[in-house]
């Protein structure tokens, strides 16, 4: 049986990602990100998955740098879960004993309107992780936690509310990544993923990496900047984008990239979560880069046409 | 005395850039990012200094989600710390004694390298800050903490290392904020940070809003982006670009960037703290807007020139 | 009663023009199209009617140079003129007897396929105007000429076939110059010409002074270059777009050509002769400019929005 | 021997540049730039010359329209000519004797200046070419002729002035075709012409092209526009570039073209006649483009690198 490692402890919202995606793999739980994707690019693990996208547990700045360091991974697939929390507490207890309530700082800035509405008395206090959370409160530590809902399956707490979100459609977006290999084919639904460090510092080169796709009709979904470490005002850019690079205007970008960058990681083309079909725009096409390649090699040989 | 509220507690590198930021400022702590900014909004205190890139204590995201909610706040100076820690014990203990450390997560994976070499044998434990972790040294929790160098001045442990640092030449920014009113005056070495939301999902749209800046000369020193909440692949960018408002290529470029955007926030035009000067680009002076300015007022003059 | 020179002689397409532009005034022939431009900068004529695109008489490129020589001119209006001919004879000749046919070679070059099928038999010989080979029928020169429908007004000959053109729907442009002054007001359905020297010569320079009218909106609907005098490799491109530069995308795209040009000359902003409306393009109103700059000037006050 | 045909008759500034460019092949006059062109493509001429820039026979639309009609042809070479004239006359006759003088028009327009400084007083004609107006001299129609250098040696008249130009260093440029087949093989300082029409008719569409070709560093030396026959504001653009087609960035830059055009005609590859080397631009040199190559089918292929 294939082993998933996650971003832990368990009951995390990383472990919910991790089971979404591959349910009937071993789950692994990995101390950081950086652990987790080690496990795999060590052979601990078969896969890894980890957040890259508004994650309550703040590991997103540590996913991008530790996807682009050491031996690279691809992205095979990725999980999308919404963001709502369960207000766990021990056994027997109401909502009006809990005085004092637990999480990760980031899930705790997520429910601050519902805490406000619901337990506006209890004390906030901050743990390392919203699965941490819980365990204080098996500890006796205070009453009740913030946590994913499938902590409840690792811990003995009961639930007192779930479905928390302040906001309504809240996501966390998590990546699956393993060693590289062959590609999940194209399935018309794909995204690609990769890191890009400009090959040179001048105004503008951000606007023409993203001309780039844009003349090419490829739609960008999310960008981020990361610090170049020990570079103060140099980036490396992870660009998301609709496509996958088996087809011929997402391969011809990639080139494009590659000849103005001085390091281009490429971290996968799998399908989107959504299911919403790629929309190569007019002229993109594979049989329009196809007919344009043809031409141009009868031009080279005389034939004009 | 004016007082700044910085992301707490005592200890933190947060604390570190407040002090020099605003030495003779009574300083105050704040449980979390959004929280520091609310004590300014509310009138609790004058000023915030807040991280916003490359933070150890994993804050970014909030400060960036924070900014741009509820009253607009602007930057009027930027704080550049390097990223190096001290290893704090109690009184009288040595390399040797210790069998435990803790700190935020983030801060233990940039000394990984350190406590490899040094002390490879103790275990890692994650506290919710890096000043948590001295906090928990006192306590006897554990024998010894990664923080930030100011730490120490608010505790009573010894110092057994310190300028501690993977990565020659790391650093953490943070930006000091307070209520909209005078602007810093330009100094010829001026960042301006803004937050926009395009006014259009399609294909190309980030590439263009890059090129308005691009074609006036303003070199885009940093990029985030930020979904907007609830809504899945929608985002908000966040830029920061040499210049100040006050300057007319500035002014013209977030004048283009209002007009495709469906909104703009402005969050401070304000000094470099690497003092570089603003390189306006050839044809962008403040004199060559003026002059093309009264050629088309003429022109409409029927002057024509 | 106001005077309209011509590229003449009598009879030419520019008179036909000139007729259709100003029927009202006194239309005078000059012998160049330098020399009507040259009758209006001195005062002998008030307003002037030349070619500027697809001219059956050869004298575009002559056009070109003389608008951006010497004093400005501003264009306003334009006409549009369908490239049709007539078969003009001497009084009583008939198709049979015709044995040769003169015309300007450009308007020779546009008949050749109704000559084959109708006088294919007929000798052909060039004239400097399309007038002159009307002047070389009647002085018995040859047998038919080829003109502009206006000149059997002229010419006491007969008209053996009008309606001539081998391509239906051939066109012919024309502008109605004068001296600087008053601007026609804008109409919604306007035209704005204006010829520009960059301001240095570097790869996609033409690409960024196009990208500065594409992303206001603005449609361009004709391009030419010139090469400048005496500099091989340097070029005046004249530009036609959509607007007219009492409005504000179109000013503040004509200030941004400014800063980038060493040379930008004004040469008109009238009524397109089609009728079809401006479509300012999203974003893109006057309303949106202004609003836009209101939030400028809010920001460099200090109020932020 | 091969034959070259040229815009005739014999005398004119084309015959000049087809002796330039093939002092050995035979020479053969057509009397339209059209009629050169269809010689070589019914073979009965191998060669042919015609003005493609700044003619003073006023050719040039001509040239433009004829090289996208009919079956392509490709240019092999290109001829530059300096613009200067001579003034030729009967034998005897002195600079006082000339009351009249005669050229083609664009000719005349191009040594005003000469002309009222020398003889002033001499009535001005017009003639359909440059070497017309030597036979017209001969026929005793007028006193004089402003024509090409190349004119006396046909025609037996006397030299009174030569080298007459009011614009030191203009000049006039020729292109040399044939019917396609091998290419000239590359040099290091080529050019590549080529006449295009976009896929359709939208804001910025001309932009977009040759941001195309800007962003693969390659240099736009001359661009025209000529309105598609019978589709009134729809143009066919002509381009010339630094470069070869067999060179990587060129081919490139052409499939981009193909795709985004509902025609694209290529035009040739040849070497400039000024022999500067063609700057490739940084991250554009043929090596740039395999490697890029090799990558993207690395990654296809499941290697990341």
């Amino acid at each position: 049986m294939p082993s998933i490692a996650y971003f832990g402890p368990q009951g995390t919202f990383s472990e919910q990602a991790a089971r979404a995606a591959r349910p009937d793999d071993t789950l692994v739980p990995a101390v950081t990100v950086p652990e987790a994707l080690a496990m795999v690019r060590d052979g601990r693990a078969d896969l890894a998955c980890v957040p890259v996208e508004n994650s309550v547990e703040g590991a997103v700045s540590a996913t991008m740098d530790a996807l682009t360091e050491d031996e690279p991974l691809v992205a095979v697939a990725e999980v999308v879960l919404p963001v709502t929390f369960s207000l766990l507490v021990r056994p027997g207890m109401t909502m009006a004993d809990v005085k004092s309530v637990a999480s990760h700082p980031h899930a705790l800035a997520q429910v601050q309107g519902w805490l406000a509405a619901n337990i506006g008395h209890a004390t906030q206090l901050a743990s390392t992780s919203t699965a941490a959370a819980a365990v204080g409160v098996l500890d006796g530590n205070y009453d009740a936690a913030i946590t994913a809902p499938v902590a409840v399956t690792h811990y003995k707490l009961d639930v007192l509310a779930t479905g928390i979100a302040d906001v309504a459609d809240a996501v966390t977006r998590f990546l699956v990544l393993q060693r590289p290999g062959e590609l999940p084919p194209p399935t018309g639904s794909d995204r690609t993923s990769i890191a890009v460090v400009a090959a040179y510092e001048r105004t503008g080169v951000l606007a023409e990496l993203l001309t780039e796709l844009a003349l090419r009709g490829i739609n960008l979904s999310r960008i981020e900047s990361r610090p170049l470490k020990g570079r103060l005002g140099e980036y490396r850019f992870y660009l998301d984008f609709d496509g996958h690079v088996a087809e011929r205007r997402v391969g011809d970008a990639l080139a494009a990239l590659h000849r103005r960058c001085q390091d281009v990681r490429f971290l996968g083309s799998y399908p989107k979560v959504d299911g919403s079909a790629t929309i190569a725009g007019a002229y993109n096409a594979d049989e329009d880069y196809a007919a344009a390649e043809r031409w141009v090699a009868n031009v080279r040989d005389g034939r004009t046409r």
